[in-house]
């Protein structure tokens, strides 16, 4: 387990003075911090097909950028390229574990784990994100520069797939140390050139956009065959001219999607919907054959853990103490009654549950058979 | 050209007292009608690929639904049974006529005109629509039978691919003869049953449903590369329970909607894309070579007429005198100077253009150039 050390501050301080709005050097953020992962087990990770991978280099000024799967590094050199991994979390569950410190901020707005192996001089260039990350510090040090956001900034494209900004003023200018973290909000420039052979750790949020949000509500209303309410012009005056599509025809097309989305009732379930769907490949392992709920009740009673697949996404929603709970798991809805949030915080807020925790799987047969679902699709497994 | 005829009824008579509130039989609504096509015609049309046709017929009270192409009709004998024909305004350009004493109602509502041929006893029995139509009685008599609107029908399925109501109480009742038209707004039972060999033209309208305009918005967001605003959660308090979707998140996802749909500036865009989208293929004939602009400029000068191709959807908007005006042809936008509004409403009000029309095309440049871009895509073509 990683305990996030913010050192004065509290997670409340950190949430109103940083928290989207200016990047912050979290020295010794993890102390005595022990890599989850060596970079040769990086590198491993990234000769894998369904793994997201690339390479980053600059030799003689010339910048690089290759996709994996890799199969040799040799030809990249000790100096001066830096490997970059996606959603290491899916693929290691050692990794997946530099999540949770950071879970004051919901399941829902937290992303991957990105893992990266720097050569010395090796880096991505200076650039910005339009999300939120955490940068830990692993073994070896690292340069990293980050400024605030400035509109005066110019875009580079130092190679047609790298984007680069042009040179920034720094609010911090540090040496990162195993253990350091950087926050940095949306927008900021930041920089990190490796000194030594460095890994670094990236927490990465997701923050769903206008377009995404109006795709997301189209996709469940065609998935569930909601039609909603048809323009409707009684009392309508005849055209003048029949190719003239008018302000007040606008007014009522406005008015019908004003109407769709101020309705409160089916935007829990479309967003639970859209926000827990993997966007990278899961690492699931269907068992074969299925468990009947018998043997899960009796692993369960004989003390064994269970751990929920890295990179799994899961969330609920309960408007009141009386509704149904959605529990949203992998895209999918599944409606729990009233009385059964402790089912739904045992599966979204714990990515591992002890037999203390099972107890509460086995002493009803509606849980029981949720969980012997869950485990026969690979979304939680018998870890020990 | 046809002309309707609304008896003691004025056209904003009709629309303040009828559309889309009650049926209304319009004896005569054509006078000394002469129908566009003949029922071999229609059956004509039937055996192409490209044409959307089916058959329903009702032998020993066992209704039956074919889709085309057919080739040969003589297996569903002389009677109880009916073809129907969609969009034939995109493929008979006298039946496209049909359409046009109907544009007091805007063209982006208009549909298609759907051809009927029905043998004695023929129909596809009583059903409800979704839209508005106007049913013109050609050649032959049929009875028809049209009700109000009533929550307490039932669905019927007297074959997997028919949906029909239980019985209805009618408000009309008639034997409709060549020219009579019977409007019907949606949600009322009708039935028609021919008692001679009959031709019935369809003219259909539509109206975007709640699902049509968020799937267009988001469709056009993607096409154009529109990301809008990300949600933000600056001041956010600590997550109590990670999996947790909160009221306060869900209130900002609402307000990221609510401001995109508010935001009255790319709604005419996307709309006008979406709403002249065709449903139905075109029969576009592309000139073969494409016409050079003082090609066109030389044909136009001798006075020839140009048609509009049968069901091309065009549409304009344009917000004030002093803004550029949209054009929307085909689910496409062509941007035009504010002071070319002649130019839109030729295109758009008008389903022919003769010589006088036409001049307007050659006294410009880039009015010439527009018109031999759309000459060269099919859209318009020299009909006399
Ligand atoms: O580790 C790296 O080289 C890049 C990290 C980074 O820029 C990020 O996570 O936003
Ligand atoms: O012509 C027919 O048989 C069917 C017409 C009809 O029901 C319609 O156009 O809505
Ligand atoms: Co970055
Ligand atoms: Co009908």
């Amino acid at each position: 387990m990683y305990q996030l050390n913010l050192g004065k501050l509290t997670v409340t301080d950190f949430l109103n003075q940083y928290w989207q709005k200016k990047p912050l050097l979290i020295k010794a953020g993890f102390k005595n911090f022990v890599d989850p992962l060596t970079a040769d087990e990086l590198a491993g990770l990234a000769t894998e097909d369904d793994i997201e991978s690339r390479i980053v280099s600059c030799k003689a000024q010339q910048w690089d950028m290759q996709t994996g799967p890799f199969t040799d590094f040799s030809s990249y050199g000790d100096k001066n390229w830096t490997l970059l991994v996606q959603a290491v979390d899916h693929w290691h569950p050692g990794a997946a574990k530099l999540l949770d410190p950071f879970r004051f901020i919901p399941n829902w707005r937290i992303d991957d784990l990105m893992v990266s192996f720097s050569a010395p001089g090796g880096g991505v260039g200076p650039h910005l994100d339009q999300y939120d990350v955490f940068i830990i510090q692993g073994e070896g040090k690292r340069h990293w520069r980050v400024g605030m956001p400035d509109s005066s900034l110019q875009q580079l494209c130092p190679h047609p797939r790298l984007l680069q900004v042009s040179p920034f003023t720094d609010c911090i200018d540090v040496i990162t140390e195993p253990g350091d973290i950087l926050y940095i909000p949306p927008g900021c420039p930041h920089d990190g050139v490796s000194i030594e052979n460095s890994l670094n750790y990236s927490v990465g949020f997701r923050a769903p956009a206008q377009k995404d949000l109006v795709t997301g509500l189209a996709d469940y209303l065609i998935d569930h065959d909601v039609t909603g309410q048809r323009f409707t012009d009684a009392g309508r005056s005849a055209a003048i001219s029949a190719g003239k599509i008018t302000d007040s025809e606008l007014d009522s097309i406005q008015q019908l999607l004003q109407q769709l989305i101020a309705d409160r009732q089916q935007l829990p379930a479309w967003f639970g919907g859209l926000i827990t769907r993997a966007k990278h490949e899961l690492d699931l392992n269907e068992p074969d054959p299925h468990y009947g709920s018998d043997e899960i009740a009796e692993y369960l009673e004989e003390g064994s853990v269970l751990s929920r697949t890295g990179g799994l996404r899961c969330c609920y929603y309960q408007q009141d103490p009386a509704s149904d709970i959605l529990l949203f798991i992998n895209g999918d809805q599944i409606t729990l009654p009233a009385d059964e949030l402790m089912t739904a915080q045992l599966l979204c807020d714990h990515t591992e549950l002890i037999a203390s925790q099972n107890r509460h799987f086995i002493s009803s047969e509606q849980r029981l058979m949720l969980m012997t679902n869950l485990i026969n699709q690979a979304y939680w497994y018998f870890s020990e």
